[in-house]
């Protein structure tokens, strides 16, 4: 028998994606545990980032500043824009510090089933950060599903006309991918895709 | 790249049991985007729990009031007291809801190796429960391990000659365990322990 408060901290911890009602359980054990040295600093770190948290009016990224820290960064190429469909994508790529641009996040995809249309995105703000110049290519970079291609080639059509180079992610094997076990579609995409040797 | 008031949430978030940096970093962007449903709700928890966290001067769990829920339930049997080692051990017991009494936690157990004595743990204490008369049954729960073993004799050896039943948890094979994948200690226990059918 836990008191209500610590059940009430157990079972919001217990709704974080990774955890579950026992891990949680084990967490909040090693909070009390360690009050100063883990509760303490944890707090203090949530309390921050709630009271600073915004979304970027420049790119849509969610930050403690806005513009946030990639769109303030003046080492970023401003001429390189990678789209991308939320902000889970911006930090997964950005991560891997492999684009040395900047990002725009559109919030979702568009979806006849869930009834996402084109005004529910941030497309619009999208065409007229191309329309007002200084980017030279505009990566697409949806995810490789249904709903993600149709957007990419909803916003193709979008940024037609404009003096931009459009690309979108490579689609093909991923990188330890063994032909036996990929499904049809990755190796009909592989297949078409493929590159003259060397 | 994402601003240092997040990454150090991350890494907060990253040294739970349970989480890693990857895991942490979906977790936080979880509660980003879920800032009325997730983030406040855990933030309140969090602070509640915080303020209020105290350890029980009776029996050395920690909760948000002392004396702490269990001590002070009066529907739980007074005369039977379990020792455990450590507060994750009094949860796990009382997760259950097996025993009906009451607890006392020691703080950890006798360890030459890790230099920990009799005066480092809750024993004083509990002599001075057990002494104080009222308890019937004392039940040693140590962990089945050679530190948890050696307390719960030295802790047998100072409640001897106060009229209370000491007892320890059966040792044997856990339910579900099969003898040919089972060591030879539990197997050891197991036979010195065999019952009577029926």
């Amino acid at each position: 028998m836990v008191s209500t408060e610590i059940e009430a901290l157990v079972q919001q911890l217990a709704r974080l994606p990774g955890l579950g009602p026992r891990s949680a359980r084990r967490a909040v054990l090693h909070l009390m545990k360690k009050r100063e040295s883990a509760f303490a600093p944890l707090l203090a770190a949530l309390q921050t980032v709630s009271e600073r948290l915004v979304t970027c009016t420049t790119c849509g990224n969610i930050d403690t500043h806005d513009p946030c820290a990639i769109c303030a960064d003046p080492r970023r190429d401003a001429r390189s824009l990678c789209v991308v469909e939320e902000v889970s994508d911006l930090w997964a790529l950005d991560k891997s510090r492999l684009f040395p641009g900047k990002y725009h996040v559109l919030g979702g995809r568009l979806s006849a089933l869930e009834g996402v249309r084109p005004q529910d995105l941030s497309i619009d703000a999208l065409v007229t950060r191309v329309a007002a110049g200084g980017i030279d290519e505009v990566v697409l970079a949806m995810n490789a599903t249904l709903e993600g291609q149709t957007t990419a080639h909803y916003l193709a059509e979008r940024l037609e006309g404009y003096p931009v180079r459009l690309t979108q992610l490579a689609h093909g094997l991923p990188v330890g991918g063994e032909l036996d076990y990929l499904d049809e579609g990755t190796l009909a995409q592989a297949l078409r895709a493929r590159r003259p040797v060397g």
